[in-house]
């Protein structure tokens, strides 16, 4: 490639300030070092983590700052050492890491890398503290290892998954974080049993996807259970059978799935963050054999809170970090699971805007329309 | 048989008020109903559950009443509709039933039976709501549907697991409660893999036949956690190998085993009924893969509480009733690890006494001393 090795000139949507618009830039990108991948992003998506940062409330802030973490590009050169991806390879950017190396990498049931693993305060890669963006000079921080809110974004080759170059990027690039975390969710951590009743709390973009999860690995009732009943009419596109309002009800939620479902329902999925979901997710589950999967991030001084003989009565809590995928082993798979028509993921996608109108993805998401805004890198 | 349905008389320790010595009496035990057995028990064992219920504090109290539920026995005669079992045969009482064709029997998972699941408030036979103990006509309770501190007792036939004739039943006894619950706990539920590092809670009878069922599953590293460290010496024979007394730490316990297994244990097990002990076998084991597993009967007013932070990092938290076997389904096969010489049995056994003596076993389990005293029902 005539760019490796060089300084790449591109367009970054750039945030300078906590909650203000991105401004759209000129920036350098400076070449892959060791163990690096330069890649260029031809789709993105904006998910809640990306508002969450960008908004910084009660965080340290790090500005400015190229935010996204969503994408599907191909690889446009690799620093040395890379071994497993070759330019012209088509990727998947993931905010968490395999390095392939540590106790985690080794287990076959871990996916929390020791080396890579999230850390929302770093903006700056791991081999040599550094940024690779610059303007004028200036660093430009990076996001969970990822940036893709960039023409062109720098990464640790263990945060990008080679998948099939046949794939469709404007489609796969949602399987990045959120729809792939809430999938995940329920085939590898809930694991629903055919025929099984599974409850989904939270109808977001994650909730959906672990509905999706549950219909594929074939539960036969899928109750959806949200506080806005708006998430109910698009649930049933994936695959929610029934929903439950928690405040249609004077009693609480876990009774009134009990009465469902004589007695609890199979798997409960939880995808909302909030804590007294957490609990409810828990406890509505069958006692006997009933497993219950946390994926939403919670409040930092929440605190799960249940009777202890609701465990004794043989149930199971677990919770899940990316669905338990493996970024680069099985990102793939998954990938595969979308070619074979088995995982539907248009329905994910409700819109879609060009690079320069990703304050507009913003404003969708802030107004909780639709589920993912795909952003075209090129008109 | 010549006793078969007739009334038969015999000695049983008849527990006439709570906390007082249980006290010879001649019964008078009706012939089995329609479902039930009548057993002439040779062995049982005393266990923390009838000490509980005998000292009655807080609860109905249901007196008089033959407590014990740990025992060997031979079927002596049966009544209507059992197919299951014949006279000669010898059984394990056990407290909690398998009727086979409730939902939780015909789960694979689960074995905490609609009809048999252990009620301790209950004094009578299910059929009838009648007791099958009498002394000059006035009712005698039974206990947990087994009543072993009686030369015979009827049970219902989901109560009796019939096992290998060849089994010695001074020593199988033993595995009718607690020994099985501790070591299903392990092999079932917490199922260690080769070479993992286990905790385990509590060095009681539960816990060491946990750390026997680790050892069994083949854990290198076995740590035993207890308030009390006359229980470590005995506890090497169960296959502990290190040992943390809690109060020789100013640490949270927590972070004296993060330390000691290089991020936390990959298995624990909670034997104790302490509600901290709980939160801190379930915070103790590694994220990515950890699994904790709760034995203890909590206090009723008890409350679990964590940060949902720690279930997000990949921990799981199990609990489980009577080591997840299903009695009549899974006892026989334990029975035959112990023929096998897989399981030790013997060094659970530490006392021994006649029938006339049982509340010298009483005091042994009140003063702590020992694991399991054997009551022989014939001299
Ligand atoms: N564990 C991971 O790896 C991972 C990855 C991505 C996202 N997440 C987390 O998953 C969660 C869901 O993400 P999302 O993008 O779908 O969010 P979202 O905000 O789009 O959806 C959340 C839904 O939950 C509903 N909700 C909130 N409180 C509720 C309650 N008490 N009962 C029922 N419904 C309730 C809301 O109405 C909303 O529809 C977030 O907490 C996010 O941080 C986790
Ligand atoms: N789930 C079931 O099916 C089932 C069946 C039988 C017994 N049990 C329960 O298992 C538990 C153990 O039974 P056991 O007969 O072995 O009891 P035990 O009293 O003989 O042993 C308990 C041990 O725990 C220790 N301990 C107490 N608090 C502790 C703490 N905070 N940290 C560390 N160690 C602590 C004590 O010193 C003692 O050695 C009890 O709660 C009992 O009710 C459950
Ligand atoms: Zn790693
Ligand atoms: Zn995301
Ligand atoms: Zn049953
Ligand atoms: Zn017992």
């Amino acid at each position: 490639m005539a760019t490796a090795g060089k300084v790449i000139k591109c367009k970054a949507a750039v945030a300078w300030e906590a909650g203000k618009p991105l401004s759209m830039e000129e920036v350098e990108v400076a070449p892959p070092q060791a163990m690096e991948v330069r890649v260029k992003i031809l789709f993105t998506s904006l998910c809640h983590t990306d508002v969450y940062f960008w908004e910084a409330k009660g965080q340290t802030p790090v500005f400015p700052r190229i935010f996204g973490h969503e994408a599907g590009g191909i690889v446009e050169s690799v620093g040395e050492g890379v071994t497993d991806v070759a330019p012209g390879d088509h990727v998947l950017p993931v905010f968490t890491g395999e390095c392939k190396e540590c106790a985690h990498c080794k287990s076959a049931e871990s996916n929390m890398c020791d080396l890579l693993r999230i850390n929302t305060d770093r903006g700056v890669m791991i081999g040599d503290g550094k940024s690779r963006f610059s303007i004028n000079g200036k660093p430009i921080y990076h996001f969970v290892g990822t940036s893709t809110f960039s023409e062109y974004t720098v990464m640790h080759v263990g945060c990008v998954a080679k998948i099939n170059p046949e794939a469709p990027l404007d489609k796969v690039c949602v399987l990045s974080c959120g729809i792939s975390t809430g999938l995940g969710a329920s085939i590898n951590v809930a694991k629903p049993p055919k025929g099984s009743t599974v409850a989904i709390f939270g109808l977001g973009a994650v909730g959906l996807a672990a509905a999706e999860g549950a219909r594929i690995a074939g539960a036969s009732r899928i109750i959806g259970i949200d506080l806005n009943p708006n998430r109910f009419e698009e649930a049933r596109k994936f695959g929610c059978t029934e929903f439950v309002n928690p405040k249609d009800h004077k009693k609480p939620v876990q009774e009134v799935l009990a009465e469902m479902t004589n007695g609890g329902v199979d798997r409960s999925v939880e995808c909302t963050g909030n804590i007294n979901a957490m609990i409810q997710a828990f406890e509505c589950v069958h006692d006997g054999w009933g497993v219950a999967v946390l994926v939403g991030v919670p409040h930092k001084d929440a605190e799960f809170k249940t009777h202890p003989m609701n465990f004794l009565n043989e149930r199971t809590l677990k919770g899940t970090f990316f669905g338990n995928f493996k970024p680069r082993t099985d990102l793939p798979n998954v990938v595969e699971l979308y070619m074979k028509k088995e995982l539907e993921l248009e329905k994910f996608i409700t819109h879609t805007v060009t690079f320069s109108e990703i304050n507009h993805a913003f404003d969708l998401m802030a107004k909780g329309e639709g589920i993912r805004c795909i952003i075209r890198m090129e008109n």
